[in-house]
């Protein structure tokens, strides 16, 4: 059994429709309302998937139990890619983020009836979630460790005082995955519990939309307060005080399936710049004949295939769960975030002033949307950090002093 | 004399006067409408530049004798970068593109009665101008030579036919620019004319005001579409067939303005993440104190330093005749809007969450603005063509066939 | 049998073997001549093959029917690149270039009775090879059409009269592969035909040894002149009038087992790098905690797992004969080459003096190594130009004239 | 007195004359000898300056008290930059690090008796010099206070015990300016001194010359140990426990001289590369003409302008004793240092096989020569720290603990 990267036949066809899909359905609802769902137009999202599951191709990531097609990280890959060629293209199939990563996390570490209450209606597009772990400065960012957030013990359960912002989808979502400190300071690397909040729970605020570059990403970006909020124990996510390595669990995976869609991305941007390069004059020749377009060309071929093999060789060490899927994934994570920008970037210099006219092609949107990929999910240098960590450990000497270095 | 950068006091004061500015009476303003001026507000233009005049500041470019400064190049660089430090700045000091590039281009080619006409009512912010040479593909763009819009001879004039896009500044402007083919064919390096066109002539239409990633330009970019405008020979802005030696006139100074005025943008960006970098703990450190956010700090630092010496530099020669000026023009514009575009990219970075925020920082929006700047006023593909085109020409020698190589 | 990375236990075997070797036996003797063999040093050579065979790793890509491991370009990925961890361990188990793309040719192309005579001597170890096609300006460079050697018709044979250079491997080599135009002119897409030629053939003529930055290579690059040189039809490579195509057989392959062994080589520096970053106290800190150390080592860890991914890929598209695989070659050359040459620069600078010392660490001797790797087998340029042009193909539309366009 | 770039007519006549001296002189003599003088060929150098004497072009950054032509610093980096166009030139010049910066440190700090007893015989060639501050890991390094090397009280004067490596210039220098810690830790920022050393000094031993991969500087680098070596009160250089703050006085001016001498090394390797892009032809064009060409063309052109208008604005700040000099100074070492760098890489890439050849062109010498230049006179990182810390420090706010962030 060597290395291989043919691809399941069932996987296949299932990207081979979704790509279909995609290009008939999904980007004629993506122009027409120029690729910005940051206000959380329900209509669209209802109508998209419906058509999703009309066209056989609604949530590839789900358990088959769930009703999704069960894909393991290899499948979704190449299903994701092909739903990324839209930006609306995941919401329609119910695998954008943060609900395919909370479906993820709640097959993993839910109790069973968490399940049927949770994880059912999420899995089935009935209801949407956010994940609040990140807080205003000087709270937990790049660095988790600096969760502020706490949740104290009451009779039957916790209750929850503290303030999230950037909390993507937390508009209109059903329910919030809530990270709390249960114990310890801010700064402490434990302490942390995650919550299944409800909708509707008295104390749980949405205060504000945060308006941001991006606008592609479902019911956009917003600051949650917590103000007594309590909770049942019941709701407790995991295990009291495994609130971080809970999330981690998500993010991993998380972090890839964000790759993925990105692929998708920078793909479309490619293909926009192409479709320009063979078609329109300059200085005498086609665009995609002279020399400078050539390199920005091939560089983002270089890009988009790095990537794909980088993601390709991460999914499969995560589903196999290597020792190294970690370090992998931050690779990718960093390496993608920016291919993908790059690609992007150099699309909008291809196609000049139609390149960032936001009317007559979907690049200016594009450009905007992957521009917060590089920070999103941890930022480059938060990967670029641990990944040297890691690189360096084994090679780690004691040094005392430098007077024996 | 030796070489030196003193700053002469004159020059020194009014940059100072116009930093103060900016900060106390413009910045505010921006911040208020979020630095988006696509829809040309006349009332903030007019307040902006009534404040600018009894500020003392207003246009520092503007020959004395239409009551401005009357700064050489090496004035302004110094004046039009405090300016920049708001998007608002130039337009408050009626220093913006494109009407401080026409103020130029009429001092320097139009004749007497032409200068009482357009330039003194724009030299003193009592109208505003546009300069109509970029045409829909297949026309003129990178490749000004693809001009496409055409004058036909009438008795006592001309009449204009033809298609303009990304015309900034044109919905609203009291008059236009316009650039078409007197003679010749698309692709003919000669034959194009310059003519002064006044709003309102009957056949001069804006048709579409383009959507665009960046805002900060007074009312945007438009298409016009001249169809049968008739204008008299007074309105004959240079010599016939002499349209793109004129646009040189204009477009080698104008191309350095704009560097100027946005390595302002580019050292408020660097603000911006120096006041984050300096205050915001992340593991256990200073933002500032860690080595990734250190290297992206100094990589800015030493961007903004090289790009304030070339325009110097390059101010100097064009402000003197010097030979190489336009190759150093072409150098500064390439140079600098990539590292003005580099620095407000770290920036955004480094303030993570806040960079890409459109309403806690004015970083998103100062991102927007800086990307069309590496392809506005020739892209920097064009460029580099130019700039290699003259470096290896004196080395070029005959070789009629691979034999004789 | 869905996409997957487990490596055959065989080939992880041989390549764990492989690894013990080079460290234990070759690492050694590189360090004890500096690396530099262009002085093709005999007794070296055979030493080093002799204890590969008794090591039990010699010849892991010839086919077992010669004695060899007969491994696909999978199982070569995952070995050579542990072969290149020394610069000389390819040479070792026999596998550098020029002789592995030249036995992997002949296995593919030649007849029987040249397998015997030149294959088999070949895979053993007994003689050495060439591949004789680039030629001095202003012939076959980058662009091989440019082919200026010629090969007459002779009674039972060929006359080969021209002019090469860069020829790898040419001083001391039993038999030199000759590419030589038997049709058309300099500049035509074909005509071009191998041939078989002995060392000592009359009219072929090393004239000199080429002095290069790099000295890894045994024997270092000649240039050869063939004046009257006759070769029976006996000698002809393949079919007449097919050398271009016949070259492809052998470039494709033969420039992504450069990769394999250059990644070794970026391993290599890598791991010299985190020994040091790892041991070496500077502004109070270990090198490795400093955050513009992490970053250079987080990218070079980023690198060399992005060229291993690729690498991959490329190797089972190449092994499946997937119409892709001239593209994904292409991609992977020059993405590996850059990459490789930005780990050992990483690594230099991380190491400061010690990296550009050349009797204290590797380092400079791997940084001059590494450098030609963007130029030889096609520069990163004329790659660029063919994945661009691959790219741009389906997308190009007739353009008879801007009018049109 | 605005700003202005006008090189005053002396030192145009002496840079003028400088360029024609290098070009007839010096580059053929460097030719001869590969440009490699790191055994200190003697003969060679006395030959060069005798030249450079007689020619009117020695020692333009001497007083002309001393015999040289008093040039400030802007005047010296219009020349420098002419000398450095041959490797040789500085030395021709008597120039060349580290001479030229301890001639400058001896000019500003000397007693005047050391003037007469070091400086007179330095500047006039007689003699050569050195400056001993780099240790051995884990001593004086990028980080200077690490400095081990020890200097102790003894009647009358001081003995100096330690060890230095990478001390350029050593062997067969007349005396050695020597940095020893006179009290204090290694780590303190304080406590150093600087010695003048002669040599044949007991106790002070050249013990080793470090090959490495530049081999342009006369004299190559070494290693010396100093064991008991006692020297006078007299031989003090500057005041006790000042020596850092005496080598900022030399290093200051030192980084910039090097980056002048450097910039001529970039130009003459453009020149090569425009050379060859000018007059070879491949796939049907000259490779000037071919647009990835083009752009390497003029990104090194836009490298070469950046770090000449940036050594132009440093030398007038340091001449004018700006306090923003210290910041210019770093800004410039690392751009100049990377940017030249690049440049000679470009011109490797456009140059090809010619490009690694080390017998056909200068391309390969240079390429190695320029390597090292960014980890020489203080690594990229170290002044990216600098730059970065002086960048944030009027940012800083006290920030005792998150909670009050």
């Amino acid at each position: 059994m060597p290395i291989q990267f043919d691809v399941d036949p069932t996987v296949a066809r299932l990207a081979a429709t979704t790509s279909a899909f995609v290009r008939e359905v999904v980007i004629p609802a993506e122009l027409a309302c120029g690729g910005s769902v940051h206000d959380g137009p329900e209509d669209l999202r209802q109508t998209l998937q419906k058509a999703a599951r009309e066209a056989g191709v609604f949530a590839p990531h789900v358990p088959t139990r769930w009703g999704g097609h069960g894909l393991d990280l290899r499948g979704q890959a190449v299903v994701f890619e092909a739903a990324g060629y839209s930006l609306l293209g995941p919401l329609a199939l119910n695998c954008a983020a943060p609900d395919e990563g909370n479906t993820h996390l709640l097959e993993r570490i839910a109790t069973e009836d968490q399940k049927r209450r949770y994880l059912r209606p999420l899995a089935a597009g009935e209801t949407r979630s956010c994940f609040a772990m990140t807080e205003p400065a000087p709270g937990a960012g790049a660095d988790p460790r600096a969760l502020r957030t706490v949740a104290t013990r009451v009779p039957g359960g916790w209750r929850i005082d503290g303030h999230k912002w950037f909390i993507s989808g937390a508009r209109g979502a059903g329910f919030a995955i809530v990270m709390a400190r249960t114990s310890g300071e801010p700064g402490d690397p434990g302490g942390a519990t995650m919550f299944l909040v409800d909708a509707g729970t008295p104390g749980m605020r949405v205060v504000r939309d945060i308006e941001t570059l991006d606008e592609g990403l479902f019911a956009g970006h917003s600051e949650i307060v917590f103000d007594g909020c309590v909770v049942g124990d019941d709701q407790v996510l995991g295990a009291v005080g495994q609130g971080f390595a809970g999330a981690q669990v998500r993010l991993g995976p998380a972090r890839l399936t964000h790759c993925m869609r990105w692929l998708g991305v920078a793909r479309r941007a490619q293909d926009v710049a192409l479709e320009r390069a063979g078609s329109r004059l300059a200085f005498g020749a086609v665009l995609g004949d002279l020399g400078m377009v050539q390199q920005m060309v091939a560089d983002s071929e270089i890009d988009i295939e790095a990537s794909r093999a980088l993601i390709l060789r991460t999914a499969w060490e995560l589903d196999t769960g290597s020792a190294s899927a970690a370090q992998l994934t931050s690779v990718s994570k960093t390496f993608v975030a920016e291919a993908v920008y790059r690609v992007v970037d150099r699309a909008v210099q291809i196609c000049g002033a139609l390149g960032i006219s936001t009317a007559d092609a979907p690049l200016a949107r594009l450009f905007r949307e992957v521009r917060p990929f590089r920070i999103y999910d941890g930022p480059s240098e938060t990967h670029r950090f641990a990944i040297a960590r890691r690189a360096v450990r084994p090679y780690r000497r004691p040094v005392s002093a430098p007077a024996e270095a």
